[in-house]
């Protein structure tokens, strides 16, 4: 069985439960509740040293860090499909897998952070990253459907709900008119639900 | 013919120029004048719209982002030996890919550009990513030879050069037992030097 250790407002985790979704893995939640500090606790320590959620537990091999969780469950269980043989386009994925690690989460996802949850940050930095990379991604996907070759991939996935939530953190990504047709594409996706009971799948709408 | 856009000082092209030692393959270095500006010239953003270097160049494919190029290197290059199969083994790695670049570039790294180059920058917070992320490492070496698995992969390749250089920015990793030893290891690994001429290969000892 596949647990994900959650925070249902974090980003990170978005991007995990998007691709459980997309891929109609069965999974159950285990909230950690980061306002009680129970990240810092020697039980999900032992999980994931960072003090940080998500954290995957796929019958006992843990996977720390929303990146690599995307690597994993994509290399596991989405075939060449979800991750692709040739190394250029493996390049490619890696490369917005960094963005999203670092320029994403030090622009769009900290902005955030601050003014919805008051978390102190310089803000002047953390615009400047996000307003850099959001010009970057918009003019890339001028020419292109998906960050990466012809169909959506883990990059998508991992850039996606930091950019989705960017309006919370002040940043008006209406002006970036190709990120919002890249938004309408990725929320036209279907996920397939498993039902835990009988194991059929069911086509859903995805919950994004 | 493969051509490493670099800059000799910066550790993210440092893991690119060990990696190619290390898989022996023959490349020429494009210096990139970062003082005079060269990466925010028009030819340069055609290549990287970051700004940034590295970016490599195998016959016309162009790969951006040192973790990125570490991926495709191992993928295309390096057999199972540097690209394992394995799902949790590929997460494993993905996962210090991110650390490398999210908490050692921010950490580290950015403490070394302060110090060494002036750069101005939250001095305070990059101490505290530092230390966290030094001392994590520390611990998960304790009872391991490599960041994951049994060999060298390229986890070590993206952590190693910004914790080795981290003494230019202040910090104390004498204090940290697991990563000097880990530090000798990679020390000890012999690279492959191919002659451009007769095509042969001459075992050297890397220069890092």
């Amino acid at each position: 069985m596949i647990s994900l250790y959650d925070m249902s407002l974090s980003g990170n985790c978005h991007k995990v439960r998007l691709l459980l979704s997309l891929l109609g893995l069965s999974y159950q939640i285990q909230q950690v509740d980061l306002r009680g500090g129970e990240q810092r606790g020697p039980e999900h320590l032992q999980r994931n040293p960072f003090a940080q959620v998500p954290v995957l537990d796929d019958d006992g091999l843990i996977v720390r860090d929303s990146q690599a969780i995307l690597v994993y469950l994509a290399k596991r269980y989405g075939g060449e499909k979800w991750w692709p043989d040739d190394a250029y386009q493996l390049a490619q994925i890696a490369a917005w897998l960094s963005t999203a690690a670092n320029e994403i989460f030090h622009g769009p996802a900290m902005l955030r952070v601050h003014l919805k949850f008051g978390r102190a940050i310089d803000v002047e930095k953390a615009r400047q990253t996000a307003d850099k990379v959001v010009d970057i991604i918009d003019r890339h996907l001028q020419s292109r459907d998906w960050l990466v070759g012809e169909r959506v991939s883990i990059a998508d996935i991992a850039v996606y709900p930091y950019l989705a939530l960017a309006p919370e953190g002040g940043l008006d990504i209406a002006a970036y008119p190709n990120i919002i047709a890249w938004f309408q594409r990725i929320r036209a996706l279907h996920g397939v639900w498993r039902c835990p009971v009988c194991g059929k799948h069911k086509s859903i709408t995805l919950i994004i």
